[in-house]
C-alpha cells in the first residue's frame, strides 16, 4: 500500500490510499498576492505567520511554503534582486524558520529555484515534501539527486520540455518517465506524488474527466500518490467554490490522495471532510462531528478561520491540535 | 449505451451514462409528512401542486408521485380505509391528474400497491418510470408483467425475501436476479434502474464505498442505470446536507445516473449541477451559468424555490421551461 511519509519535528502525516485526504495549505505564496509580496520585501512576516496558524486551524495537514517573491523596489537599487537565485534562498530559509516557529505541521518546500530548496533543507525539521520536479531532463537532474541524497518525497508535475499536453495519455507518460527516472536515482515510487495537472473546465470540457481517469491510472498502474492545484478546475467561472466543492469529492472518489488548496474556505473543507467520511477515512465520523460544530459557528456569522481557531483552542490549543503525533 | 427513456405528454428525459444526472423529485410523498397526509385525507391538493411546480423549477427532471397515505380519520368511520389497496388507487389517479395539470415533466409512479400503479396507468400521459419492484418473487411477478405489457421502465430495489443484506455482493446478486427475471418477462436491462440501497454512514462506516463499488459493478457487469434515495447516506448526522452534497458528486463520478432526492435544496442541487459540468454533461457550462444566477439570488436572501421559479419565468415561464422536448 502506497504511503508517502512527511514529517515535521513532532508530527507525521501520511499521504496514502487508506488515509484521510491530505490538505496542503497553499496560502504562503507571494505569487498573485501583492500585499504579501510587499510585506516580504519589507522583511515583515506578519501575514505569513497569520496564514500559517489559520491554515492549520482550518484543517491543513501540511503547509506549502513558496518563496517566489519579486522584490521590485530592491531590484531598482541592486540588480542582483532581479535574479530569483539571489532572492529566494535567504527568503525561503526565513519563511521556513518563521512557519516552524508558529505551527508544528510538516512542510512542502515549493520553489522553482533549486538553491531555495537547498536553503530550506538547511533549516527545515523533519522530512518535508519537495515541490517539485517536472519531466524536464534538466529539472529532474537537479531535483531527483537532492531527493535521493536527503531521502525526501517529491511532487512530480506531468509536463516536460514540450510543455503541458492537452492529451491525458501524454501527461500519464510524462509521469511514468519521472517515476522511472526517480527509481534510477534511488527515489521509490511511494515517494513520488504526481500532479496530473488540472485544466479549467471553462476552457476544456473534458478537464474533470481527464483528472479522474488519470488519478485512477496513476494509482493502478504506477502505484503513486497524487496531488493537484484543485482550484484550477473552476478558473474563470461564476460560483467557483461550488465547482471546487464537487470536484474535490469526485477526485477523492477517483483516488486522489492530496491537494494543494486554500483550507481557509469552509465550503471546500466541508467537501473534503464529508468525502473522508464517505471513504471510511473518518472513524465514527468524529472529525465530521467536530467540524460540524465549527460549521455551526460559521452559520451564525463567525468567519471560518476564527471559528476554527476557537475550536482548536478548546481542544487543547494552537500547536498541539494535531490529529497524529510521533514526538 | 444504456438509455432509459421516460416521457410525459410533451417531454422526453433520458437516464443514461452520457446524460446529465437525472434528478427525480421526491417531495410528493405523504410518508413522514403529516401536513401533506392530512391535506390528502381532506381532498386538498394545494401542497401537491405547489411541490410539483417548485421541484420542477428547482431542477427536478422527473417527479416521483407516491400515494402511500394513511387516512386515520376516515379509517375510524369506515374500516375499508385501513387497507391501502382501497386507499391508494383512487388517490394515485388523482395525484397523477393534478401533477400533470401543473407541470409537464415525466412521472415516477411510486407505490407498494400494484392496484395504485395500475390506476396511475389509466391516467398518466407518456411513458412513466414504475417505482418499484424488489427481488421478492411475489413482487416481481406482480410488477414485471405490468412493465412488459405496457412497455415501461422500472426501478429495481436490491432486497428480497431475506431483507436488505449488509453485504454489497448479495445486493448485487439480487439486482442481477431482477434483471434476469425482467428479461424472462421481456423487459430489457436498459429499462431497469437499479437502486443498490444506500445505508447511513452514521450506522455503517463502509456505506459510501459500498454504493460507489456497487454502482461501478452494476454499470460494468449488468449495463443498467442506477438510482438511490440519496439522503439516506446522511441519516442521523449533523450538517447532513454537507454530506449529501459530497455524496452526490462521488456517486455521479462512480457512474450513478439518477437519484430520488429533494430538489428544493440549493446545496444538493449545486453539487449535482457542478458534477454534471465536471462529467462533461453540461455543454459550455450553460446550465451551470444559468444556475449560478439563481445562486446569486439565494446569496442575497431569496429562498431557493422562489429564485428558481423567478428564473424559470424569465426564461419563458412555467410549463415551458424544460431542457428537452419532443412534442
Amino acid at each position: 500500500m502506497t504511503r508517502t511519509v512527511i514529517e515535521s519535528k513532532t508530527k507525521t502525516v501520511v499521504i496514502g490510499f487508506d488515509e484521510p485526504f491530505c490538505v496542503i495549505g497553499e496560502r504562503i505564496n507571494p505569487s498573485g498576492r501583492k500585499k504579501l509580496n510587499a510585506e516580504l520585501e519589507a522583511g515583515d512576516f506578519t501575514t505569513v505567520e497569520k496564514d500559517a496558524r489559520e491554515q492549520v486551524a482550518c484543517g491543513a495537514m501540511v503547509l506549502d511554503v513558496n518563496s517566489g517573491a519579486v522584490f521590485r523596489n530592491k531590484m531598482a537599487d541592486d540588480a542582483r534582486y532581479a535574479d530569483n537565485n539571489f532572492v529566494e534562498p535567504p527568503l525561503m530559509r526565513e519563511l521556513v524558520r518563521r512557519v516552524q516557529a508558529v505551527t508544528d505541521v510538516p512542510l512542502c518546500i515549493d520553489s522553482s529555484v533549486t538553491g531555495a530548496i537547498e536553503a530550506a533543507l538547511e533549516v527545515v525539521e523533519g522530512r518535508p515534501l519537495i515541490n517539485s520536479t517536472t519531466g524536464e531532463d534538466e529539472k529532474m537532474e537537479a531535483i531527483l539527486p537532492l531527493c535521493a541524497r536527503y531521502n525526501l518525497p517529491v511532487v512530480a508535475i506531468s509536463n516536460d520540455e514540450s510543455g503541458i499536453s492537452e492529451d491525458p495519455d501524454i501527461r500519464f507518460e510524462v509521469a511514468r518517465k519521472i517515476v522511472e527516472r526517480a527509481a534510477d536515482h534511488g527515489v521509490p515510487a511511494h515517494d513520488i506524488v504526481v500532479d496530473p495537472l488540472v485544466m479549467p473546465i471553462g476552457a476544456m470540457a473534458t478537464a474533470g474527466q481527464q483528472v479522474f481517469t488519470l488519478v485512477r491510472r496513476l494509482r493502478a498502474e504506477l502505484g503513486v500518490n497524487t496531488t493537484c492545484g484543485a482550484s484550477n478546475i473552476s478558473f474563470g467561472l461564476p460560483h467557483r467554490h461550488g465547482i471546487n466543492a464537487a470536484f474535490l469529492p469526485m477526485a477523492i472518489g477517483a483516488g486522489m490522495t492530496s491537494a494543494i488548496m486554500n483550507p481557509v474556505r469552509a465550503v471546500e473543507m466541508e467537501a473534503v471532510r464529508a468525502a473522508n467520511f464517505l471513504m471510511n477515512h473518518d472513524p465514527n465520523g468524529s472529525a465530521w462531528i467536530g467540524f460540524s460544530r465549527v460549521l455551526d459557528q460559521v452559520a451564525e456569522g463567525t468567519p471560518f478561520a476564527e471559528a476554527a481557531i476557537a475550536a482548536g483552542s478548546a481542544r487543547g490549543g494552537g500547536r498541539r491540535g494535531g490529529r497524529r503525533r510521533t514526538g
